[in-house]
């Protein structure tokens, strides 16, 4: 189904992975001076990588955070133990470096790219903020859609283009990151529709709901879904109707760095639920997905297992903005260092293995 | 019991975690812009950090890879599957840097101190290696101990030296790396006396064995042990009858890091036999330790549990060098820049948390 020039034409951009560029990582990762297989995960993502760049041994260069920020009319259900008026404050706490992920990003030598998909206050325009405001907060999802289908449309164009310029700029490896009060509650209805899981299941405590606000919040997840039934198969429909702008905006980010050959690290529970908009929409999008820990809500378990993804940091984390994909990419990072820069056995004059029943003698 | 004029000053050098700076870098914590806890194990690190350190806000500086190498008597019983060259082939490969922690190494930005604590063949002279030979090579423990009383305290010895160097050089954050081949023997023989676990249990591959290498393996171990019948008790009779003279040195590291205030990060079975030896000798040596990854090694799991130490990274990696070690580094100081850069609520200008009663209602 046609969506839209650009939307289109990225996914037919999106291709599997290269397989004789994988070949060529694997029979590398043979000879490189370490006991076969004994770098574990760092090799299999090595050769993903390979996969995603389509190049025997890929080197990540530039490295960027996405970090898109965006209101919800569902904080109106009380949902959220903190006052909306915190996203544009956070909003200027990147800004002003002092939020986790500008330690973290700045830690792992990524830049930050801030997008105003959709904070409901005005924001002093800044030279590190790209506004791109395609609504002031959603509509509440507990009545009806969250956006219209142009505004859902727009959304993914933005996150589509921030990739392209990422990518055409040099960065090599992408990371998703969100910010909005409130935005646990759109990716619940999102992972338990595209997933078709129990409500229930996919809601958590977000920033720190007590029981009876865990209870309430689960009862609003499903009046969501009730009252707009989005279609499973169709992420457009699914992130018009339950979704939000920074959720459709990151979205976009992970088609556009599918369709631009780059790999592009998913954060927690929000970051997951874009990720699952964009695998609804494209499917193959998702061998470029590499998934950087397992978040602490309970429904990102759920979420990175239907893309097939498995997270490299399980750090009890659950803070969003990208904080856990900053700390994850060091790893991505690391495992194709490994892969391009140790020497191999022949070129180190290092003896390979016994042969087995040698050294059993 | 005394040891030596060194070994004994440093043990009681060793004292339990600041709890004033453990209370500073708690509240500190919760001021800072992010839902509270939200950084989950970073938070709790970035305590423990302060609590090592004996700083409210401990800011990591220099990094630095402790790497030592040793040959092993006890590779004559074929329990290895690779041969002996290897290892002064891998010193010569570390020197060159084309190993997996030279890669890993310089991509935390740590520096690798490469200590020959006993290879069995005469290594050349070279500006980055440090030549402490206390052998050349173990005496074979499955017939005997591995080394004399005199060699396991010069081992502890050199460690502690090592440790105190980098230290005083500006290393806050020390790792310690091994590579020996046959050293999962002697590593195996450690964790079982200590933890008093059977050695079937605390046996695995190594580098590759199959499984017939491994069912020889674990009778070797089991030999080591009722040869030399170490005391569980005593760290320095366990190093001389089971050890090795890398493992010595690096339990010496351990000791060092702990009575200079300086976290060391505990790489994967080897390094954690290692720092068994150091913590059977000076128990709250441990509050000092960082748990990287989980090895693939069985004996590792039981190995840090004695210790009280949860790994940071499980990516199914079996290499030694310090490689899991090195990786970790970048999130122990994460962990250090988040407490010590975010800013606080009132520096942000943020709204903190609503009352739960007003979130719920």
């Amino acid at each position: 189904m046609a969506i839209s020039d650009l939307i289109d034409q990225t996914i037919n951009a999106i291709t599997p992975l290269d397989e004789a560029a994988m070949a060529e990582a694997r029979a590398r990762q043979d000879q490189l001076t370490k006991p076969l297989g004994s770098l574990g995960r760092l090799e299999e993502l090595s050769i993903r990588l390979a996969g995603i760049f389509g190049q025997g041994t890929p080197k990540i260069g530039k490295k960027a955070v996405i970090l898109a920020a965006g209101d919800h009319g569902v904080v109106s259900e009380g949902i959220s133990a903190y006052p909306q008026d915190v996203t544009p404050a956070m909003v200027m706490n990147f800004l002003g470096g002092g939020a986790s992920i500008n330690v973290l990003a700045g830690h792992a030598g990524a830049e930050i790219v801030v997008i105003d998909a959709g904070v409901a206050a005005d924001l002093p325009e800044h030279p590190q903020l790209r506004s791109a405001k395609v609504g002031k907060g959603t509509d509440n999802i507990a009545v009806g859609p969250a956006m219209s289908r142009e505004q859902a449309i727009q959304c993914l164009e933005i996150g589509i283009e921030t990739a392209r310029e990422q990518i055409a700029a040099g960065a090599d490896l992408l990371a998703c990151g969100d910010m909005g009060i409130g935005n646990t509650t759109p990716s619940s209805a999102i992972t338990s529709v595209v997933t078709g899981t129990a409500t229930d299941i996919t809601t958590g405590r977000g920033t720190g709901l007590d029981d009876a606000g865990l209870a309430h919040k689960a009862t609003v997840v499903k009046k969501a879904i009730d009252v707009n039934k989005p279609d499973p198969k169709d992420g457009l429909d699914v992130l018009m109707k339950v979704g939000g702008f920074e959720i459709g905006v990151l979205a976009g980010v992970y088609l556009g760095a599918a369709a631009g050959n780059r790999p592009v690290v998913v954060d927690g529970f929000i970051s997951g639920a874009a990720a699952l908009i964009a695998h609804a929409i494209a499917p193959d999008a998702a061998h470029s997905f590499v998934a950087s820990h397992q978040s602490v809500e309970p429904g990102h378990r759920i979420s990175l297992s239907h893309m097939g993804l498995e997270p490299l940091l399980d750090l009890g984390m659950r803070l969003g903005e990208g904080s856990g994909a900053a700390l994850a990419m060091h790893i991505v990072e690391a495992s194709a260092k490994c892969l391009s820069d140790m020497t191999t056995f022949a070129e180190a004059g290092v003896s390979e293995k016994i042969e087995d029943d040698e050294a059993a003698s």
